[in-house]
Formats: structure tokens, sequence, C-alpha cells
């Protein structure tokens, strides 16, 4: 356990084993599943104080604060942090890498004990209800019976979404932000095509480039710049980027002529070394298949648990849309839940929920402080 | 000359040669330059009667009607025919096929007769105005002197934009569908992926394909698919798909599960068949730096000449959308010029202007028909 002046810790736990094996909703299971987790804050004496943040496709477990040795902040450290609206002086913060992820959590590059090699395409499939599965395993690792509150955003607004329908007993509040609880056909649209040029790339190696010592970086790049024009808005590309030529002159071959050309590709390439090709296939994957008020009796065990739920949307969001958001507080509302939508005015799109937005920050810090209120 | 009972032609043409070579633009030449194009309808005696079109980035010169041998109509069809809008029993049709493609007309794909290989990446970097320098000649050949109209979608928009621009003697009345005179960086973001795509696949042989004998099918597939999400809307493809599986059972791998992606791995594959990487290139290329207004002078010509221009746009296009298309028409009133805009309520986004859209049709059948009165 690694702690510093900012009252952070990071961990790796090992939360199935062989006598306790982690099985998924598919019928596998994983016989050894290790979570890399970190915590802000402190756990007070009840442990009425957590707040569990899970993270989106390509987060991590570094939500909040610079780690020694890094010098960028965690991806939430505008929402995260000592006197943030996920008050780290008041809340004790958890966020855990996800399962089938690549930044700790066991995945499908990580070991498979019964080989010796990389899981690989023999990863186990995934399924939303896996990730709430290790999750809640952490939660009872960490001794805390019930959150104040399951906090995230894009695929992270997806997890809480699932959680709160499986167990509600678990959490006092849920905040769903920036997500959808079922992809239209544009979004399975758009990952279809991330995952045909990742796995057509050569250096795919049909799933075994670990072993083959080959990189998919061509499918990867592509995946990731396409993805991240639907993360933006039209309007805060204009913004940024406009038609503004890279260099003075324009080369007229098929290279970097626009400074957007120059930025997707930096993109592309800082993506290269924090990410994983066969962690984003799966998660993309579970992503498409997730549709939990598909099923009629989805909301019986909120109805008779209502959590407090906060929705909330970024007018933008053309990935998510705000429209997907309602529906999500609609249904909620309808198993009377008791549900604030807000859809934020925001310009930057999907990734908006990542930003500091005031009116959106306030959001959070009114939403967790009734809920500090309600149990003091 | 094949004639057929529609009363159409087509036909292969030599329009500039070693003596007579094609300036481009930047300056380069090409010292032999050959022109598919089709006709349909009869040229009347005047010789006023004549309409030019422009098709789109993988269109060619077929139209309208259904040739000897194939299945499927011209990609116009719907717009141009005897009775339609584009009566081809009043007008005399011209289609060519683009410099620069692959479907006929000279484009990289094309033997240089300096070496006896393709021209590869050797083919001059072209401008929208080399378009129009080649559909001048196609005129000058067919013993045109004034069009009693030039129409074109997308990027057909854009020839006919920059024609009226450049020439606006050559024509009575201009019918821009469906264009931008500047793309957004979000436009050129998602042309940069299709490019990258498609250059960094293995079989793009640095652009020497054709001799190597192998082909960048996966980085053209990719470019496709994706651009077939831009060109369509989210809500059509919801209409149409939803979240519909393509089998009875969800594999849980990472093939074609859901019914949209078996859509845009067939809309991948017939591309194929029908579309070269080059032309791919060099065509979207010329999209990018297209910005006609972007220079003082631009309306000169047509302020002193002004062409009745219909500039129409589609409620739900997102790639060229009716903002791109109002600014087309807000330039040219400016510049003294009649112009006609007109937003047509319709669903498929980009691909609207190919559909049999009643209000939308009416419009070109409209503005055709006042165009022939004027001139009788």
């Amino acid at each position: 356990m690694v702690a510093d002046p900012l009252n952070t810790t990071m961990e790796d736990v090992v939360l199935f084993t062989s006598s306790d094996p982690l099985i998924f909703q598919s019928g596998e299971r994983l016989s050894h599943v290790q979570v890399r987790y970190e915590t802000y804050g402190t756990l007070n004496a009840d442990k009425s104080n957590a707040i569990f943040v899970c993270h989106a496709l390509t987060g991590d477990a570094h939500a909040s604060g610079v780690r020694p040795g890094k010098d960028k902040p965690g991806w939430w450290d505008t929402l995260i942090g000592p006197g943030k609206p996920v008050d780290t002086d008041s809340f004790f913060v958890i966020c855990p890498n996800i399962l089938g992820g690549c930044q700790g959590t066991t995945g499908p590059g990580s070991i498979n004990p019964a080989t010796g090699a990389s899981y690989g395409l023999d990863f186990p499939t995934l399924d939303m209800q896996d990730f709430v599965t290790v999750h809640r395993r952490l939660l009872a690792h960490l001794g805390i019976d019930t959150l104040l509150g399951c906090l995230g955003g894009s695929l992270g607004g997806m997890q809480v979404l699932q959680w709160v329908l499986n167990a509600p007993q678990d959490m006092g509040s849920a905040l769903i932000i920036a997500a959808s609880s079922r992809l239209t056909a544009q979004n399975i649209a758009f990952s279809a095509v991330a995952r045909e040029a990742i796995m057509r790339d050569q250096g795919f190696s049909d799933g075994h480039y670990l072993e083959a010592g080959t990189t998919p970086d061509t499918g990867m790049s592509i995946a990731r710049m396409m993805a991240h024009i639907t993360y933006t808005s039209e309007g805060a590309l204009w913004d940024k980027f406009g038609r503004e030529p890279q260099n003075s002159d324009l080369s007229g071959d098929f290279g970097v002529d626009f400074a957007i050309e120059s930025y997707l590709q930096h993109q592309a390439e800082t993506f290269l070394d924090r990410f994983d090709a066969l962690s984003y296939l799966y998660l993309s994957r579970v992503m498409d298949y997730f549709d939990p008020f598909g099923s009629d009796d989805s909301c019986k065990l909120i109805r008779a648990n209502p959590v407090d739920t906060l929705v909330c949307s970024f007018s933008s969001d053309w990935r998510f849309s705000p429209r997907a958001s309602k529906r999500i507080a609609t249904r909620l509302e309808r198993a009377g839940v008791p549900v604030t939508y807000q859809e934020i005015r925001a310009g930057v799109g999907h990734d908006s929920f990542l930003l500091e937005i005031p009116e959106y920050l306030e959001l959070i810090r009114r939403f967790l402080n009734h809920r500090l209120e309600v149990i003091s």
C-alpha cells in the first residue's frame, strides 16, 4: 500500500481464487481475479462516507490527484479531491480498474495460470453484471455495507445503473452521468468499425499478439481517432481547430496538413502507450449488449428499495445523448425511484463529463451534500 | 458509342493530349486525359437544353437508367430519366466520371504513358478547379456553349459551386445539393481517419498496390463503413436496424452479432468491388482543401454575371449540414446572385439527396421547368 500526503492509496487485491472463483454471467469461471484500486480520503468510523467510482471505457483506477512519478492528474480530477464536488475531505472515494481492463485488474492480457500464457480471446465474454459482481466483492473486502453514493460516467454510468438495479441495498444514492441504458444502432456501428479495424490489423495475430510480439497499432490508432471524433462535438472541434493548417503550407500529399489531423494523430499515439487492444474489444462489446430495461422485471429490486438517483446529461453529447439519459430517468421514475434529471449545457460533447463545468460540478456537489445531510 | 432504347450513350473521349496537356492548379501536367461520360435524352437544335451533372465522391458516369448487363439503376435514377424531375424527354443530360476517379476517367490508377505503370501517388494533386477545367473541356467537345443547368450533390455540388464562381457564363442555372463551401474540422477529421486506415494498410504498398498485386481491402472497408455511418443519420439507422440481432443468439465473440454490423460489412464488401483506394485519397483530399469563399474576389465573376442558383439541404444531414448550405446561399446572395434556398425535411442524413423525397423532387422539377420557360 502506498500512502501520500493527499491521503490516497493504490492497492492490488486478489478477490477471487480457485476455491472461490469468479463466475461470469456466461457461466464461465476465472480462478484468479486481481483488482487494482485507489482510494482517496478517509473511511469514517461507521463506514458511511464511501463513494464508489466506476470509470469509462479507457479509464483506470487513478481518478484523482497526481501520483508520484506521473505528471497528469487522474481522469476525474475535476470532480474528485479535497474541496472538490466529490470532496475527499468528507468522503472516502474508491475507484477500481475494471474487470477486463489492462491497468492492473485481471483482463484478457493477464496470464492464465492454467496455461502460463495470456488469456487473449479465451478470456470469458463479459456482461455488465460481471463488473458489478467484482465491484461488490471489492466492497465486501473493504468491509463496507452501504455506499453513500455510487458514481460513474459513460461506461461507468452504465455500471452504476446495472448495480443499482441488481443490488439497490448497496447504496444510498446513484449518480449516472453521460450514460445510456442501451446503445443506438449508430453507437454499435461506430464500435463495430473500431473492432473491425483492430481485428483486421495483421498485428492483432488472431488475438495472440502478446505471444507473437506484434501489436495492432494501426487498428488501435484508427479506433481511437474515430472514437475521439465521437467523444467531442462538431462545434468544439471547430472552435479548437477550425481549418487551421498544421504547417505554413499544405503539403498536397495525404499526410498531416490540418491541425485537427495532427491532434488526432497525437490522440492515437498516446492511446497506444496506455491501452490494450483486447481490452478494447471486450469492454466495447459489453456496451453493445447492455440493455437492462429490456427485461420486464429489471426494476423489481429497485422498486422495493428506491435509491435516490441523479441522472445527468450534456446538451452536445451525441454519443450518449440527453435523450438516452432521459430514458434512464423515465424508466427509473416509473419504478417509483426518486430521480433528479439534469441536462447540462455544454459544448464539448460526450467528454464534457470530464470537464470543469461550474453548473455540472455544483450539481454533483449539491446532490452529495444532500446525501450527507440525509444520513447525519 | 452505345445507344439504347432510353436514348442514352456512354462514351470515352480523350480531351487532353501531349500537344494540349491538362495543366493542373498545382502546375503539374498530364499529357493524356480521357473522360468517360454518359448522356441521356437528345440535345436540341440550338443546344440550349443541356444539363450537366457532377457526381459525388464514389459516384460514376452512370447516373440514370439500367445499363445492359447491369441490374442496378444509375445513382441518381430517382431524379434523372423520362418524366422525372430532370426530365430526359426535355433535357439533354451529361454526366462524366470525375478526374482522379476510377470508373473510366483518368485517375491515379491509370497508366502513365511515360512509365507504362500506373500513376499511383505520382498523380498530380487535385484541386476543385481541375474538375471544372475538365468539365469545361468536355462541354467544348460537345459543342455546347451554355448549359441550361449545372447540377450536383455533395462533392458534385462543390464542383457546381466552383464552376459557377469560375465561369458563370457557362450556365443559365446552378443547382447545388447537400454540399458545403468548406469542410468543418469534424469533416476533415473523419476523412483523415479514412485515409489513415487506407494508407496504413499493408496492402496499400506505399501506393504501388497495383504493381504489387496487393489491395488495401482492410483500409478501404474501414473507410467505407465509417463514411457510411456519416452519410446516414442516427434516426435512420435506428429505424432500419434498431438493436436487432443478426442471428437468433448473440455470439459473444467480436464478429457480426447485430443487423447493423452485417449491413456495414455488406457496404464494405460491395465498395471494394467498385472503388479504388488512390481515387479515394485524392478525391477526399480535394474536399478538405476546398474553400472558394476563402479568397476575397471569389464572387467577382458571378457578381458580374449572376446565375440563378438553387441551394438545397436536408434537415438530418450532419455531414454537410443545412448550415453549410445556408452559408453558400448567403455568400452568393451577398454577391447579388438570385438564390433559392430550400431545406428539405428528410430523415436519412446526407444520403437523402439520392432518395425519392417528393418535396425535393418537386423542387428540382419546378426550378428546371422555370429555366425552360425563361429560355423559351
